[in-house]
């Protein structure tokens, strides 16, 4: 079934949601930032500068998608400029190591563990996203299973640390936070489950416009729930353990949060 | 072998991974001064400068490169445009002085040292840059080497003082920052040698699609890193220095920061 034009616009839309989530979401975090204690604010800003490049990356998926069709008198018409699926991938190379590393900052683990998780998951969802770049790509099966397989191992190497890694230093967060902090690494494992599944598609013969339906807004979706929504419960927990800390409560000024401290 | 479709695109992307890296960037370091002590903060705003001008002329090579070629039916041609590489000139005029004052900043040097390095770095850069230029836009080889020699030597100026000039005063920079000092002296050394060997390329008879891509994929990359990695070594060496200095720990407020030096 090729691409018609109700297809082509409900895609479009999806992008266009895309857009407007990340911006509003980028927005959010970085004036949270006010409301929470100072340790937790680096969390905060990585967590607007993945909604921000998310954000550019769907302003040029969304711009590559209307230059690849052309709407005329006779339908949906292809044209010469193929659409830009490899956004998708530089977006990935520099948003995926940001929200790992999110996600240990706001644990707030003793230097020494925070710093070498930081390291091993960043380094980890690199080398994921590159080798999975030779894949997408490829036009034969046989290179596109090579590379699925090869970005497997650093991908099984994150979803073991965030399930099994993590579990120790998860039940050491303040109990107000430990719910959301869990809730966020489960967030991540089952949304990213999403994106090697879709890499299969063409290899299981799954193409046309349904493919391309599913593909795109499954893909959309899934960086809303990885990047958005996994800010938002990043958010909920740096507000959580401000609260916890120092009575800090939603709203106080930065000179609030420094006359408590002194007067600790 | 002329440029097509694929090879266009591989560098269209190379662009708009600058464009999103150096625009995240530069959200980061001006975000990032409120975590330092005030006596880093200019560094960092430098470094912000850095990359946002990088992001300006990210996105004008972008769109000359669109400018520049045509996707048709037939495959790729080029247009009556030509691609401006003036662009990245300009930039280096700006930039390169900022980027070795920054480093000379954030080591906090005694004040009438510190001034003369800058001065001294600043100059040279730019006077490189501009020597640079006339053999860049020359279309014969015996101007383009007469350039490149000019060139040359306020770079090896640079180089030195770099390597031996400033060794003694990285000793005395406090032991948790001068590894970091150390690396983003080495990281510009390094990174600039890739410019003047890339201005060789048309004399040393390497042209067509090959060596288009190679000049830049390895422009955007070597810009990435003498810019954004340069900028985040920086960042590191201002919140290991404020983090030593008075216990300074990340997140601290400008208000905390105000009463503890007060306190002293």
């Amino acid at each position: 079934m090729p691409l018609d034009v109700a297809t082509f616009n409900i895609i479009a839309n999806a992008f266009s949601f895309a857009i407007a989530a990340f911006a509003a979401s980028t927005i959010f975090f970085f004036f949270m930032r006010q409301h929470v204690a100072p340790a937790y604010r680096m969390a905060l800003l990585l967590s607007g500068l993945v909604t921000f490049i998310a954000l550019y990356h769907y302003v040029r998926i969304h711009e590559s998608w209307h230059d690849a069709y052309a709407i005329t008198e006779a339908g949906l018409q292809a044209t010469a400029i193929p659409f830009n699926d490899a956004y998708r991938y530089v977006d990935w190379l520099l948003t995926v190591p940001l929200l790992l590393i999110e996600l240990i900052l706001v644990m707030r683990l003793p230097q020494g563990e925070g710093r070498s998780l930081m390291i091993k998951l960043g380094v980890a969802a690199a080398v994921m996203i590159i080798l999975g770049y030779p894949g997408e790509v490829a036009t034969d099966d046989a290179t596109r299973w090579t590379f699925w397989v090869l970005s497997m191992i650093p991908f099984l190497y994150i979803v073991y640390t965030l399930v099994i890694g993590l579990t120790k230093a998860i039940g050491r967060q303040p109990e107000s936070a430990r719910g959301l902090v869990s809730a966020a690494r489960w967030l991540t494992v089952v949304v990213w489950l999403f994106y090697p599944i879709v890499f299969l598609f063409p290899m299981l013969g799954l193409t046309g416009a349904g493919a391309e339906l599913a593909t795109q807004i499954g893909y959309s979706a899934a960086d809303l729930l990885a990047k958005a929504v996994f800010g938002l419960l990043i958010a909920a927990v740096a507000y959580a353990k401000s609260r916890d800390e120092a009575g800090f409560t939603m709203g106080d000024s930065e000179q609030t949060w420094a006359r408590r401290e002194a007067a600790q």
